[in-house]
């Protein structure tokens, strides 16, 4: 899978997401957990992008727990800001993938972050996606 | 079970809760959502006392869902604040469970509120409790 | 504002939303506590719907607190589900505002519930709201 | 503040977080972004330890910002286990300060994180942390 490229399906999407009123803390600014909750919302619709629920994949025993994660917060976002949330694929073997993520407001970056995510069965061990999740072409 | 004496075991429970960062809002108060997540945590500990653990009762597939709920909110409580969070049993039946709840901070009334649970199977289709989790003595 | 009827600008609004992952508890449904954010959710939308922001009503110290609630949920709602929340105003006054919701899916209703907000002052005492925002015409 | 010794007040802290239920995602698992929850809660009581409430700083305008984090996910925890928190300030200037975090259960290591935070006044911009919270001594 050439993620880098960016150009095929299922490599890159992008979200736009409205802050809620309930995701922002007593400073005003969107709660920096919350980010989080958006990057697996992008993930959900990168997914779908290809064809492909996640909660097909649950359904079928495929599971993808957050291994890694790593995030750099550049400018506060406020409750009602539009921010368009894009996520990545950066590296898939046939047990992790590697995403990256931006947020944006206006065209502004606000926060940048990566992940590594591991495959894993019901019984919370290692196991290889399916396929159509990844290649090594 | 005679919820209305409330003398018994596993009729009452208290617990302190302080209130975190992240569950206050922008006005800097708990946001209501959240009283409900307290609650929840106040029902875990009323079965505890009573020496049984919700997590072993939803591994044997006998699962409490939310059917309806009511609240006031009387005083806005802040990041820090110390509440105290009671649950009490209203009335049981052999599908369904009524819980009345109460927040306080130092010794003043701030919220109350009360929710009826009913008992499902892990296909979501109402089902009978345990004989331990209630009686219509 | 003949909220009764409903055919105004400003009286009703839905809004679609998606199912968050981390919304949903361990038994695979939305939790309980969540409908109450989409419920602000869509109270933002409505407002947004009259030319209102209420990031700018807040800026001006005009806060709305939640007083009362009450919710009945009539079936589960799952991860990925589409759900379209409906917010109607029922009754206003100078200082108080009521609102009826509800959920659905593919056109089935799967929550129902009510609400009573309070305006509040930046010193979290009662004041009456803007013109804009109510008449008993 | 000699921060890599450990051994002096303030420098250090643990709690112990009940997991709730409403933390946990249809996994079953706590989901990734609340550990950010608990170690905000861990980072209030570490400050606690040294007489000094976060949220009096906010009330002088002293505010800190999430700037960095990274954090790594050993173990899944569940609703219910009991998990220790701990925070240890690794290294403080005039305007930042950064934290190492370990969660354990049952003294087993779940994850391990880190994070950096600026001090920032109520307009967001930069300032340097009143000496109480550091020195280069």
């Amino acid at each position: 899978m050439a993620a880098s490229s960016g150009d095929e399906l299922g490599t890159r999407c992008s979200v736009e997401i409205r802050v809620r009123y309930v995701e922002c803390d007593p400073m005003g600014y969107l709660h920096h957990a919350k980010y989080w909750e958006y990057f697996e919302v992008a993930r959900t619709e990168l997914l779908r992008q290809s064809g492909i629920r996640y909660r097909d994949l649950e359904r079928e025993g495929v599971l993808f727990v957050v291994y890694k994660t790593a995030c750099r917060y550049i400018l506060p976002v406020r409750y009602d800001d539009l921010v368009t949330v894009s996520v990545a694929v950066e590296r898939t073997s046939s047990t992790r993938v590697d995403h990256s993520y931006r947020v944006s407001r206006g065209g502004e970056l606000t926060c940048e972050a990566t992940s590594t995510l591991a495959c894993v069965g019901r019984d919370g061990r290692p196991r290889r996606m399916p396929a159509a999740l990844w290649s090594d072409a």
